[in-house]
């Protein structure tokens, strides 16, 4: 929330009333719909920065494979997937506030463009992922400097920068000392996904030279100074509907399988391994739908709070742990669906089924860290 | 130890003085060399019964695949090692109280009995956990009850029969749930370990045959009524001899990496999984050794207490663990194997190294459930 001083009108200056608390008026303290509509200008204002840096940066630095500096077209792509996820989520979690035409027309275009721009990172991500894991279950030893080129940095903002362990090493583009198996089934998983990832990056450059996105980048400039509330909403308390997102949240944990997922190698990610079904395991599932929901509950959070609010640090650890599990359940599947390539050598097809075992492995370490991370969470204090 | 009343000479008989301690004499209570005396005695007495059991039913009930009924040819067997072990590994601890030429010749043959005896009982029970191990991948459903035939029971006495977990529920025949990798990958292993199975069969019933095994025999039976003590045994206190092998075992476990096991999910077992070395991974021998002194120190324990010693729940539960580790790197170092069969199907192999991986995974499991019990144990006070 950093960004918030390029903001062109200070949020603060619309404070009503002597109180501490951000777009509060007249209901005891509590936030109401200014909160909300600074919240927007804010992002709004965030993605424009970051939509501008883009043009700069991207024009300059090429395709996927450019030279990234400190201001690199990764990092303000990263700036505008936060800030689309954060109107988005507002605009769900809010719904009442807003003006109702304005806010239905907006959510589907937002859901595009927030799919659209994620997927060539995830791409680049899923393979890091999978040739780290690689180098690691060969025994390979890892430099100390993290690798420039193919590495694209972290997935998103909570994607675990200190997080311990052999996998927050960079990969190496060296293969020198893998194995055949493990060297050729790295090899085929750089070719299907770097494809995979060059296809995203010119879909979404065509989208960003749209002229559905031009209306959406439209709608979000007059978002930066004016924000549709609904009449009702200057005087509408936010925090029961910011209640209610985490009352979804919670439901949905509690239908978790958490006593399980607490009991340290439980196996039950690995359990259809070998399952006839190609597609993604079900299981994983109602942790992607928990992600998701915490992520609505966070950015509610950010909302109340307002620009100075401390980071729960528990939320995010538990936000970490979820985004760990999705991107681990679909570098599994990439590896399982590498492995039905025609015509590959048994060795290629044993590592493939080495990794895809490896990273389901990771599946359910993410899903201990969760249970664990939740269970410190005093959860209706966020 | 319940079989103790089977032995011709009770050895309370023995006890010198009113102490309630076995063996005790003039050392105010502590046990002496009548307890080892008594310990080799009903252990060498166990053999004897074990070994007329096993000539009894293993000649009706047949090879491997033969009937097994509650006195077994499987039961007989897993009495004739426990047997073995308890003698061989008093020997070692206590070996300054024996005559040493007798001992020293006793030694090699009691570990080549014991090993003899072991492999055909550990093919068996590797494939059975490979089996199981790959319809848990499969999803597939278990029955309630056990599975007859190739099930010979748990590995040893402290096989963990009550362990939680999928990887507790018996083998099926079947294997229509599974894909075609896991189905071709469950063949392959069934052959090479059932090939491996059958020849330490013959192996070991040319064993029990031989003249080498009768001299052995021969031996133990005298040890039944007539233990060849040293003559300062009688007055030499056992305990600074059990302090030496616990010694050995804490030093040992000292060295193991236990912080990184406690810590779960630390994806250390893997490392190696694809590695260019075919050789079983090195990281696991100081567990193994570990292991085999756990023993020793247990065996040891029951010296000193005798007959109607409480078991040592925490030993028993952290060797259980080591068994597991054991068991799981073998069944592990299987799966590779079978890999490297020249023409398998790239399914089959992708089968094996999703397994691999799962046993690897077991591995670690294991190490962190010894690292749990090991941290509850009072060392010292066994």
């Amino acid at each position: 929330m950093a960004q918030q001083h390029l903001d062109p009108t200070d949020p603060r200056s619309r404070h009503v009333g002597p109180s501490p608390t951000p777009g509060s008026a007249g209901t005891g303290g509590a936030p109401v719909g200014d909160a909300l509509a600074d919240y927007l200008r804010a992002q709004a204002t965030e993605f424009l920065r970051a939509l501008r840096l883009h043009r700069e940066t991207g024009t300059t630095a090429g395709g996927p494979n450019g030279a990234a500096g400190p201001e690199d077209p990764v990092d303000a792509a990263r700036a505008l997937r936060r800030a689309v996820r954060r109107i988005s989520g507002s605009l769900h979690t809010f719904r009442p506030l807003l003006d109702p035409d304005w806010s239905e027309s907006m959510r589907p275009e937002l859901a595009w463009l927030s799919g659209t721009l994620a997927m060539e990172h995830a791409y680049a991500a899923r393979l890091e992922r999978l040739l780290l894991a690689l180098h690691r279950l060969s025994g390979a030893v890892f430099p100390a400097q993290p690798a420039v080129g193919a590495a694209v940095g972290s997935r998103s903002a909570g994607a675990e920068p200190g997080a311990a362990g052999p996998a927050a090493h960079p990969v190496t583009p060296d293969r020198g000392n893998l194995t055949v198996g493990a060297a050729k089934a790295g090899a085929l998983l750089e070719r299907q996904l770097t494809l995979a990832r060059t296809r995203s990056h010119s879909t979404a450059l065509q989208a960003l030279g749209s002229s559905r996105f031009h209306a959406v980048a439209d709608h979000i400039a007059v978002l930066a100074s004016e924000v549709p509330l609904t009449p009702a909403a200057t005087t509408t308390d936010l925090r029961p509907l910011a209640s209610a997102a985490e009352g979804r949240l919670t439901d949905a944990v509690t239908a978790l399988p958490l006593v399980t997922a607490g009991h340290p190698y439980n196996a039950e990610a690995l359990i259809h391994g070998l399952s006839p079904d190609p597609a993604p395991h079900p299981q994983d599932a109602p942790w992607h739908q928990v992600r998701l929901l915490l992520r609505l509950h966070r950015y509610a959070h950010e909302v109340l709070q307002g620009a100075d609010a401390p980071v729960n640090v528990r939320l995010l650890t538990a936000g970490q742990a979820l985004d760990r599990h999705r991107d681990a359940s679909e570098a599994a599947a990439a590896a399982a669906q590498a492995a039905r390539t025609p015509r590959i050598a048994p060795a290629t097809a044993y590592a493939l089924g080495v990794l895809h075992a490896d990273q389901r492995h990771e599946v359910e370490a993410a899903r201990f860290a969760f249970q664990q991370s939740w269970q410190k969470q005093t959860v209706g204090t966020p």
